[in-house]
């Protein structure tokens, strides 16, 4: 069940997922909405089962993993409700007009339409969220797309039983076979990505893994757009006023952001900018808890031990709290720097380390706050523990807008609400789609493609642009 | 004035193109419009030098450049009703809510922010439209990015005028110094995309060209999004009611439309569709003027007389109409083949032969239309000569609409109308970017990406997302 796919499984599963994408993607939206539901349903009924699994595979916790599944059912109730609006289509129509200021415009009208069969691969610190039933295949469906996840190594046996979950509901929604499917191993997903019938892949997890796809997408004959979510340090640079106001606060409301889920979030904040105060790393040294946390596998469990101790043998970096990192399960660690040290090598010092470590930065004087802000690269996310009346605030904020998807002022960045406003995105490396977002709503638009029509007659016009508008969804005329 | 630019010369430019970046994105959008219309109006004060150049250079004639230069002016101004209207920022607001089911959603606000430095490349077939102070230009610099033109060398001495004229209108306006620029040369070109300060690309022209810049564009260590608008044949499927009511009328309609410019427009109908009569061909025949045109320019002639040769000589093509394809100004060539030759062979058989050719496609049965259809790549544009109670029109639209960025239906392609709803792309390779447009007013969105804002005090909020909406945009909240 949870062996490599082979060529022949894979192909075969690709064919069906063309054969499947003519049906689907034909349905109106809104009648997309109930197999959407239905999986969102079947889920919350097996959600017993699929958490202890879960929890099995990947050390997380029932608590965490409930409210996991949580949402990862409430995103795809949303997106029911998306498609059911219809407003994503951005139907638009131009009138024809002989006196349109450049010549005659004919009747033009353009509506968004799905982009066909999509490959997502699944990350291994979200099993239910950003896995075989999670955002980005609730989004590629509601699209109209067709889905084949690519399983996570890390969690094999859950992403089997929930894709046996998601295929039970489906068919009993009367969704049309072959709509969705989950092939194992590298090679599979390798050879997925490059199938010609493919046209989109969607990706959560390393920079290394994502560039990798990335680069197989875009260099096949015909390249199709990859949207791949890769790495973030998620900075937080802390105001002298909001050091001295609300240091303990900041203090451990850090520690509980950076360990949450052992430091395994793509927003986990990885670097703190703080002003030199023996004070402060005190604070932090005394909100750090000396308790082993569980990593999700051996390979996470490597991979954080060698890149926790090449950042802590760089020149200019000191331990603050040593959580034994080679320990099979290890407690947090905490390393500090100044903004000096970093400023004169950004790249060795701005570096993603996935687990339960932190960089402390300190700095001498406000103005070093612009100076990282202008060297970080692109960022998931970038926040700020400041006070309203900070002078350097509007400054800050406006530097941090050009690196990041997300930008935070006194809150922290682990915990990505999935609502209309959110982007979770941003530059390379934080994704290699900057325009897309990969939570929220908008999530959505990354598998479609805009069609116009041009003089069509309303019989023969998709029924997302008639003038009757028989699916009752937001039109915009000119 | 149009030499090569040299590696310290763009280096120079690049940095300017940054600097005044940092200044042209943090105006309020509206503030931008002076200095599109400025560039509108400096360019109709300069058409009649302008055009003359033009002509020279290109030999298209002064009706056609006139009135693609009264396209450009509308394009630019256009973009400034765009940006001083502000709806295309895309400003959402959720507010806090505790009680948003997945757990308390926080204060989030989106809006679309400019990329960065963008380089246009510029079309040698458009000399206004597409080139210098084309949509691209206008769109990026709409959008809030700094520009740097990389010239076509089919109009070098126009391409210079037009940015001294671009270049003075924005100095008029008090735009910041070297937010546009231009630079000549291939080397040029390919250094700029692969600057890491660059954010992006825009490019209309060949498939070769294109691709080659892509992959540049694609594979730097910081990949950024390339918008090439390349090839496409656009076909046109006749319906036999079509062909036996309206038989003349279609025929001298299209070779109205693939021979308009000489036939250098990327929507130039290349392949004509048609029920198998002897008539119909006659028809075409008749219609087709012994009439030399100019070519754009030598490079042009070349591979014209090239690709021709190569698709003349194809087993299964015929010879209807001979133009003479060899000559400095070839008259308009004709060929001929069957929907069963094409299908046996689709790469050799469709295929963009840029100039004043065309490929009739004979077919027997109706239901080959939609075998052709299933065998095209992508298409900026497919037509429909049909008629209303045609049995196979709709599915032959949803066909083309799965294939192509716009559908036409009894019109024809050339001429593409900047309007709302205006759709200029398509699948690879019609693009390298099937999600946008290069033509009307959602062009801009392709310099954009989102950034969310969260638990950001009103005061240091983007003017956009305030709640007392300074700007007096469209914003929506939920």
């Amino acid at each position: 069940m949870t062996g490599p796919t082979n060529p022949q499984a894979l192909a075969h599963k690709v064919a069906a997922a063309v054969g499947t994408f003519e049906q689907w993607s034909c349905l109106r939206p809104a009648d997309r909405a109930p197999a959407l539901e239905a999986i969102a349903s079947a889920l919350e009924k097996a959600a017993p089962k699929l958490v202890a699994l879960a929890d099995e595979e990947t050390s997380l916790g029932q608590a965490r993993l409930h409210s996991e599944m949580v949402r990862t059912v409430f995103q795809l109730r949303l997106f029911a409700k998306v498609v059911t609006r219809g407003e994503y289509l951005g139907a638009t129509t131009d009138n024809a007009d002989p006196s349109w200021p450049m010549g005659p415009r004919p009747d033009l009208r353009r509506v968004l339409e799905p982009l066909g069969p999509v490959v997502v691969f699944a990350a291994s610190n979200f099993p239910f969220a950003f896995s075989v039933a999670g955002g980005d295949t609730a989004s590629a469906l509601a699209a109209g797309c067709s889905v084949i996840v690519k399983a996570h190594s890390g969690h094999p046996r859950l992403s089997a039983a929930t894709a046996e979950v998601v295929h039970n509901a489906l068919r009993s929604a009367g969704a049309p076979e072959g709509l969705f499917d989950i092939i194992f191993g590298t090679e599979a997903g390798r050879d997925a990505i490059v199938d010609p019938r493919v046209k989109a892949g969607a990706f959560t997890g390393s920079i290394e893994a994502g560039r990798a796809l990335f680069d197989l997408a875009t260099g096949r004959p015909e390249p199709i757009p990859f949207f791949g979510e890769l790495g973030s340090v998620n900075p937080v640079f802390v105001t002298k006023a909001a050091a001295e106001r609300r240091g303990p606060a900041i203090a451990s409301e850090f520690v509980g952001s950076f360990t949450l889920g052992a430091g395994q979030f793509c927003t986990k904040p990885g670097i703190l900018l703080v002003p030199a105060s023996a004070e402060l790393v005190d604070q932090l040294h005394g909100a750090v808890p000396d308790k082993p946390l569980t990593l999700l596998n051996d390979r996470i469990r490597t991979s954080y031990a060698s890149a926790l101790r090449e950042l802590r043998d760089t020149a200019g970096v000191h331990v603050v709290v040593s959580g034994d990192h080679a320990a099979t399960n290890p407690a947090p660690t905490v390393l500090r720097t100044t903004s000096a040290e970093l400023l004169s090598d950004p790249q060795a010092l701005i570096r993603e380390v996935f687990g339960p470590a932190a960089l402390i930065v300190e700095y001498a004087e406000e103005s070093e706050l612009l100076e990282v802000a202008k060297v970080i690269e692109g960022q998931l996310t970038a926040s700020i523990q400041g006070e309203d009346d900070d002078a350097i605030a509007a400054e800050l904020i406006r530097l941090l807008a050009a690196k990041a998807g997300r930008v935070l002022w006194n809150q922290w960045p682990t915990g990505v609400s999935v609502t209309y406003a959110q982007q979770h995105g941003g530059p390379y490396p934080a994704t290699t789609a900057p325009a897309t977002t990969s939570v929220g709503t908008e999530a959505i638009s990354r598998f479609l493609r805009p069609v116009a029509y041009q003089n069509v007659p309303q019989h023969l016009l998709p029924p997302a642009l008639r003038d009757a508008n028989p699916l009752g969804i937001p039109q915009r005329a000119s």
